[in-house]
């Protein structure tokens, strides 16, 4: 079975939507004007404004994929906020960049009025907690287009950042080492695969409790809120230790993200001994026969956000990381070699 | 039959969406920062940055309904992106904002990864056009949330402008004229309806030339692209001309725009006599047997823009208008009483 075989039959083409990707960046390239900065931006687009100033902006568009039809199912409309804006937020911080404000967009055929506030509540409730205001915003009933009682859900964050103070991989050299945040679950991607294997099969109700969840159900093991790991990094960006570099783990898992801030010359060289995966990867891998190339490929598998810190400097970031609440673990190296990462894994 | 009926037939309960548009309103107040500004910003989230500066940036979030649906119908997807940039684009105009630049997100369950390039295709002319940068997006594969074939397109604009530039219409006064803008059709709004009473019921396909579109086939009507008022409207807000107030007429029609940047103690008299209402409005009246109240208060009716000037300005305003290419008349004027906008229309 190739990589993306499972996936596609969940109804998802990594392959055709990386062809179509191309040529979006082609086309996106074609109408930059000088005071972008997008290619030092892997995670979010990057404006120089004022022009003339060392103050960048930085913009970034996502959604939670369909984690809201998990959602709809469950009857629970308050979190999906919640874990866009921190998804969004994390796209950021991986630019050390600081949230400055967000708009949302909710999109579905028939949903109750307080239904979409509740999803609002969500995104407001994060907005507060990471400190960026939500200034906007459209709510469009489009019956034909979304199926019935679904909907989707998009997010646009705004931040700041200097041009001094941007992280963008650069400082990346061999020698440095990396550190783990853990996640919680599938945070924002994969569930269209997640359903296949667990919900759409009917081997699962959302209140199930298969006992490798522990008297977790798999609602909530699914429906778990995608993490801000602003407070932990900011309490890390805000002292002395250089922090090289930073991935987000989301679609395409650790390889696939943390590719995007490695500077030529650099491997990394991934090792996930000391990572812990959550029960639900777990459950899934099983459940759907899923070969273990393919979980790291869709899924985060335990690693919510990577860190890349001078050799010297890691015990005092893991000191500082933990103390600020987050589950850090050291996980590998950068070594001089071709643009890569390859992963030491566990399963 | 009460106004909103017709619609709500067609799957769009307007009064509904109002009622959680006040609650996300409240939720969105909650969590603003010292630098949004948006109570100012009718059309537009607002933000002060960089803090303490009197640079503003201005932002939008939008999409084009299910235009969406008449776009894969017709199997003509390079230009909703143009009708969004565009839209987007008359969104910040209005509060006098040069847009920066955008980001876009489309979402759907199949859709050829050609067909998602010809999206951006549209987005990446219309943002050329319009001089902004498309510096992000995302597209989401989200098989079982969208019905098949199907899309939806989401628009994010950010613009500037300064504190001394911004145009809320806070200025304006009795005895200010208004002039119109023409539309071209539907632009973005209205097309649950429209699709309802044309093609649902079976009585046109795209292809078909009703006697009244005089050549024009119902498709090309209902795809017409949503012009962008920039380079028309920045030819008078390059002068010394003064603008008192703008409203781009999108949802909620000529009434419902017009009357989010009228001061209080101002009364809007629109006077629709010299407006020519596209074609395709009056086969939707007739074809859906539609009160004219509510074709007023859905759709644009002919008038795409609103400006409001001084008295003693506004023939050299309409000579301006005109002169770069608007098809701008006079179309009423502001009067003292309570804030309202009434419409003397020839239907």
């Amino acid at each position: 079975m190739t990589v993306g075989e499972t996936y596609k039959k969940a109804g998802v083409d990594i392959l055709a939507a990386e062809k179509a990707k191309n040529r979006i960046a082609r086309l996106a390239k074609e109408t930059f004007t000088p005071d972008v900065m997008s290619e030092i931006g892997a995670f979010g687009g990057v404006f120089r404004f004022p022009s003339g100033s060392d103050n960048l902006l930085l913009a970034s568009a996502d959604g939670v994929g369909t984690k809201t039809k998990v959602a709809s199912a469950a009857g629970i409309y308050n979190t999906v906020g919640r874990d866009l804006v921190n998804h969004c937020v994390n796209d950021l911080l991986v630019h050390g960049a600081e949230p400055l404000f967000f708009l949302d967009y909710i999109g579905y055929a028939n949903l109750e009025p307080e239904r979409v506030a509740e999803i609002v509540e969500g995104l407001s409730i994060a907005c507060r907690r990471n400190g960026l205001a939500l200034i906007g915003g459209e709510t469009a009933q489009m019956p034909g287009v979304y199926s019935s009682g679904d909907f989707d859900l998009v997010g646009f964050i705004i931040g700041k950042t200097t041009e001094n103070a941007l992280i963008d991989g650069s400082k990346i050299r061999p020698g440095d080492k990396l550190i783990a945040l853990s996640s919680n679950g599938l945070q924002t991607n994969g569930y269209s695969l997640a359903r296949m294997v667990l919900l759409d099969s009917g081997k699962f109700k959302l209140d199930d409790t298969p006992k490798i969840l522990n008297g977790v159900t798999v609602g909530e093991a699914l429906l778990a809120i995608h993490p801000s790991y602003r407070a932990q990094v900011g309490s890390l960006l805000s002292t002395e230790v250089e922090v090289h570099g930073m991935a987000h783990i989301t679609g395409g898992g650790i390889q696939g993200n943390l590719i995007r801030v490695l500077p030529d010359g650099c491997a990394a060289r991934v090792d996930l001994s000391d990572v812990k995966i959550p029960s639900i990867f777990e459950l899934i891998r099983r459940e759907g026969n899923i070969p273990p190339d393919e979980m790291y490929r869709v899924f985060n598998m335990g690693v919510g956000y990577l860190l890349v810190v001078p050799d010297k400097r890691i015990s005092e970031a893991l000191v500082l990381l933990n103390g600020a609440g987050a589950a850090a673990v050291r996980c590998g190296e950068i070594v001089e070699g071709e643009k890569s990462v390859t992963l030491r894994r566990t399963v």
